[in-house]
C-alpha cells in the first residue's frame, strides 16, 4: 500500500506534469477499452517472479516482472478451489454454486452452465464488442453450455467438458496410462479432440488432441489471439479476449521453444513459456498502438496442483508438479487460503497507476461488476451476483476495496469463509490430500472431522496455530453465512453435481 | 540468471561509460574494504521483499529492496539449522561440529567456543582491520569464548551464552512466564544483563536487559555501528563489522517507532524495523562516503523459528511468528531445506554486479574464506576448512560457483546431506515439530524413524515427493560423508554438546 500511496501521492504534486508521461497520463476512461484476460492454470500464489516465484525458483518470468512494473499487483486475489469452478465464478460473478458448478467438471458429469447464466462473453457481446475464447471453458459442452451461447464470437481450443490432461483426466485412463503413453486412439476415442465453434454455431472437431497437440497448445492459442487483436484493431472494433492457457495444468509438457529451458524440469520450462506468451500479447498491443486502451489482466484460476498431480515427462516418469503456494497452506481443491489465493495484475496505461501492490480481498468474482461499470453497463436483477465493484482498487482510490468476505464451498456445502483477516473452517475436512474433496473424494484418505477452526491469515499465512481465543469472529461470518442463505431462499441453487444437496443446497 | 549475463553484456558493451556512474564502477579491487555483516535471526527464505515477503506479506521492505537491485541476491544461501550451529560456522568457515557447537547454545549449557578456534573476528584483525561485534554472540560466555578471544577489538550486546529471549530461553522460566510478564527480578537474577568488553579484558554488566531494553536494542546496536563506522573512516582504519541484529528472534517485540507499523502485528513491526536499520547503514556508509570500499552482507543464520516460537504482544497473548521458508519445508532446529535455505544479499559497487541474481550453493561457512581471498589472507592449516572461496560468484565469473555439497548435522549426528539439487536424509527424524531436534527434544512429539529418504529439491522444494528412482544419487552423498569423517580422523572434533557422541563424533 505505501507504494500506492507514494503513486497517490506523485500523481497529486506533479499533477499535469504527468501527464506528459507515458503510462502515467491520467486521461479520463476511454469509452470502451479493449480487455483482455489471460489465465494462467493451477499455477500458485508463490510461482511468478512478482510474488517470490520466477528467477528465484528457476525460471525467469521477464514480461510478468514487467506487468508488475507496469500495473497493480493484488496480493489478495481469491478464487474458488478448482478450476470448473473458479472459471464460473469469472464467467458470471457468482459463486460457482449458483449456477451448479461447484465442483471439478468431468466428462460426461453432471456439471455444466446452464442456459440461464449471464456471463462475461454476453456481458462484452452486449456492449458491442467483438468475443473470443482460446483455450480451456471447462464449463460443460451441451449445446447450452458452449461458448457460443454465451456470447462468445469465436471459440477453438480443447473440449468444453474437459481440462488440459483431456483423456488423461478420465480415471480408468490415468490408472492404465502415463500421459506419455496414452494411445492416441485412446485420446480420440475419449473425445480428445480440438474443437471449434462460431457464434452459437455447432461445435466443430478440428484434430485429434494428440500429446504433440497438447505441448504446443498455448503457442497455437497465442497466434490465435494475436490474429484476432489484429482484425478488431483494424475493424477499429473493441475487443474482449479471454486466454485461458495450459501453462500450469499437469501434463506441464512445454513446447519445443521452451523444453529445458529452465532449471528445474518441466513445470519451470512451462512458467517460462507461459511469461513468454504474456510478453507475446504486449508486444502485439504495442506493435499494434492500442496498449493505452486495454486492460490486460494475467491471472491464475486457483492454488498449484500439488503432489497429487504429476508432471509427466516422456519417459512416463513421474516428478511433482512444483507450483508453489507461496506462504500459505494446501492447494488445488482444498478450501485452504493456498487453494484460493493466488496471483493477479491488471494493467491498464492511465488509469491504474504503475508498480503498486493492493491487498485488499479482490474475488474472482469481483472482475465481472468491475468490468460492468467501466462499460457503463448493469448485470441481470433478476439473481444474485457476489462479485463487488472494484474499480476503486483499480484506480488506487481504495486500500481495503469493496469486499470483506468470501465464502469458500466444495460441492454443496460451505466449507470455509473468510472475514477480513479471519478464516473459519466449519468442519474440519482433513487438509491432507491435495485435490481430494474437489475430485469428489477419489484420493480420499482421511475421513473429516466435524469442528470449526478459525486462524488468523494475515499473522499466520500457513494456518499453524488455531485461535481458540478468536471464536467471537465467527459472528460476523455466520452473518455472511446468513445473507448467502438468504439470497438462495430467493434464487434457489440448481443441484450441484454428484453430492447430496447438503442443507437444502 | 538471465539478469547476471544481461549485466555482464552490459558492461561489456558501455565499457568506459559504466566507470562514470556511481554503483557500476569497474574499479580494482580495493586493498582492504571495510565489510559489514549484517545478520537477521531466525528470519525465513520468504520473508523480505526480494523473495516473495515484504510488501507481499503486510510489511514493506524498501531497503532490502535497494539491496537487491544494487547488488547480489543468493536463491541457494545454506546455513545450519539454528542459531549457535551456524553463528559458529560465520565464524570459523567450519561446520559447527567441528567446534563442538552443533547445538544450540543454552545458559550453563556445555556448547562454547573453544580457545583454538579461528574465527572471521581474528582474520580481520590480523589483516589490520579495526573489529566490532554489537549484539548477539551466543557462542559461549567462558573467557576464551568471548568476542575479545576471538578478534574482536569492541564487543556490546546481550549475555554471549544467551539468545535474544535472554531469560526466556530458560525452560522453567519460559514455563511460567510469558515473555509480557517476566519480572525484571526473575530477568536479572537468570543473568539478563546487556554486556560489553574492550579488546579481550573483562566481560562487564552495562545495565539490566529488560524487556524495554529488548525492544529498543536494533536501535542501540544500529547506532553504536553507525558510531564505530564514522570513528574508523576517520581513522582511516579499514573496518569489519559484524551486526547480529535481534530482527526476527522471538520475543519480535518492535521499537516505539515501529509498533503497529505493519498490518500483520509485531513479526511484520519487527522485519521493518530491522528493514530500516539496514537503510540507517547504508546511509551512513553513503554519508561517510566509503560505500564504494565497503562491502555489505545482509544474511539470516537459519530459517523461521515457526510455530513453536510465539511472538508475545503485551497481553502475553502468543501470536505465531509468521517467518516463512519459502516454498521449501520446515523451520529453525528442522534438518529440511525451509531450515537450511534463507536470503543473503551481498553489495560491493564496482565488483558485484547490481541487481543480479545467483543459485550457486553458498554455504554460511563459504564466507570466512571468501573473505581471506578478498584480503588476500590463508586460513590456518592446521584444521578442516569446510567453506569454500566463492569470489567467483560475487564477480559473476562462475553460475555455479564452487561448492555442490552440504552436510547437515544435529548434534553430533549428520543427519541429512545435499549433493547437487538431491537432498538425502539418512534417517527420517520426524520432519513435525519445528525446533524439536536443535532443542534436544525439548520439543519432541514424535519417534525418529530409521530409513533414508531422497529428494529432489530444485522439482520438488516442499520435499513431498520421495524418489525412490534416484537413491543412486546416495554414492555421490556417501563420497561426500566418506571425506568428512576422514577428515575427522585427522583432526578429530570435540565433545559435541549434550548428547553422546554418535559414531565416535
Amino acid at each position: 500500500m505505501t507504494s500506492k500511496k507514494a503513486h497517490l501521492q506523485l500523481a497529486s504534486l506533479l499533477g499535469a506534469v504527468l501527464t506528459a508521461l507515458p503510462g502515467l497520463a491520467v486521461a479520463a476512461p476511454a469509452a470502451k477499452p479493449n480487455v483482455i484476460f489471460i489465465l494462467a492454470d493451477n499455477v500458485g500464489y508463490g510461482d511468478m517472479g512478482p510474488y517470490g516465484g520466477g528467477e528465484l525458483r528457476g525460471y525467469p518470468t521477464p514480461r510478468t516482472d514487467q506487468l508488475a512494473r507496469e500495473g497493480i499487483r493484488l496480493t489478495q486475489y481469491l478464487v474458488e478451489p478448482g478450476c470448473t469452478p473458479s472459471r464460473a465464478a469469472l464467467m458470471t460473478g457468482q459463486y460457482s454454486i449458483r449456477n451448479g458448478l461447484s465442483l471439478l467438471g468431468l466428462p460426461g458429469g453432471p456439471n455444466k452452465l446452464s442456459a440461464k447464466a449471464y456471463t462475461m462473453g454476453q456481458l462484452f457481446k452486449d456492449a458491442g464488442y467483438a468475443t473470443a475464447i482460446f483455450g480451456k471453458w471447462h464449463l460443460g459442452g451441451e449445446p447450452e453450455s458452449l461458448p457460443g451461447a454465451h456470447g462468445f464470437d469465436e471459440y477453438y481450443g480443447i473440449p468444453p467438458e474437459s481440462s488440459w490432461d483431456a483423456a488423461a483426466d478420465i480415471p480408468q485412463v490415468m490408472q492404465t496410462h502415463s500421459a506419455g503413453n496414452i494411445p492416441e486412439k485412446v485420446l480420440i476415442e475419449k473425445g480428445g479432440w480440438m474443437v471449434q465453434q462460431k457464434g452459437n454455431g455447432p461445435l466443430e472437431r478440428v484434430k485429434p488432441f494428440t500429446l504433440a497437440v497438447r505441448a504446443e497448445v498455448d503457442n497455437e492459442l497465442t497466434d490465435r489471439s494475436i490474429a484476432f487483436m489484429k482484425k478488431e484493431a483494424a475493424a477499429g472494433k473493441p475487443f474482449f479476449l479471454y486466454l485461458p492457457f495450459s501453462m500450469g495444468h499437469a501434463p506441464n509438457l512445454p513446447s519445443k521453444e521452451f523444453a529445458g529451458k529452465s532449471r528445474v524440469g518441466q513445470y519451470g520450462d512451462k512458467m517460462m513459456e507461459g511469461d513468454h506468451h504474456v510478453g507475446q500479447v504486449l508486444d502485439a498491443l504495442k506493435e499494434l498502438k492500442i496498449e493505452d486502451n486495454t486492460i490486460v489482466v494475467f491471472a491464475s484460476d486457483n492454488g498449484p496442483s500439488g503432489q497429487y498431480f504429476m508432471t509427466w515427462d516422456a519417459s512416463g516418469l513421474g516428478l511433482p508438479d512444483m507450483g508453489s503456494p507461496g506462504p500459505f497452506r494446501g492447494s488445488l481443491g482444498e478450501p485452504t487460503e493456498g487453494s484460493i489465493r493466488t496471483f493477479a495484475f491488471i494493467r491498464w496505461p492511465g488509469h491504474v497507476q504503475p508498480n503498486t501492490t493492493s491487498y485488499a480481498m479482490f474475488s474472482i468474482m469481483d472482475f465481472m461488476p468491475t468490468f460492468a461499470t467501466i462499460l457503463g453497463t448493469k448485470l441481470p436483477a433478476d439473481r444474485a451476483i457476489d462479485g463487488v465493484d472494484q474499480t476503486a482498487v483499480l484506480y488506487g482510490k481504495s486500500e481495503t476495496g469493496a469486499r470483506e468476505s468470501l465464502l469458500t464451498f466444495i460441492g454443496p456445502d460451505i466449507v470455509a469463509a473468510r472475514w477480513k483477516q479471519w478464516r473459519l473452517y466449519f468442519k474440519d475436512i482433513a487438509l491432507t490430500g491435495s485435490g481430494q474433496q474437489m475430485l469428489g473424494g477419489m484420493f480420499s484418505s482421511a475421513a473429516p472431522m466435524y469442528y470449526p477452526k478459525i486462524y488468523n491469515i494475515e499473522v499466520d499465512p500457513h494456518e499453524d496455530l488455531q485461535l481458540p481465543n478468536y471464536l467471537w469472529a465467527g459472528a460476523p461470518i455466520f452473518k455472511v453465512v446468513g445473507e448467502y442463505e438468504a439470497s438462495v431462499a430467493k434464487y434457489p441453487n440448481p443441484p450441484s453435481g454428484n453430492l447430496t444437496n447438503f442443507r437444502g443446497r
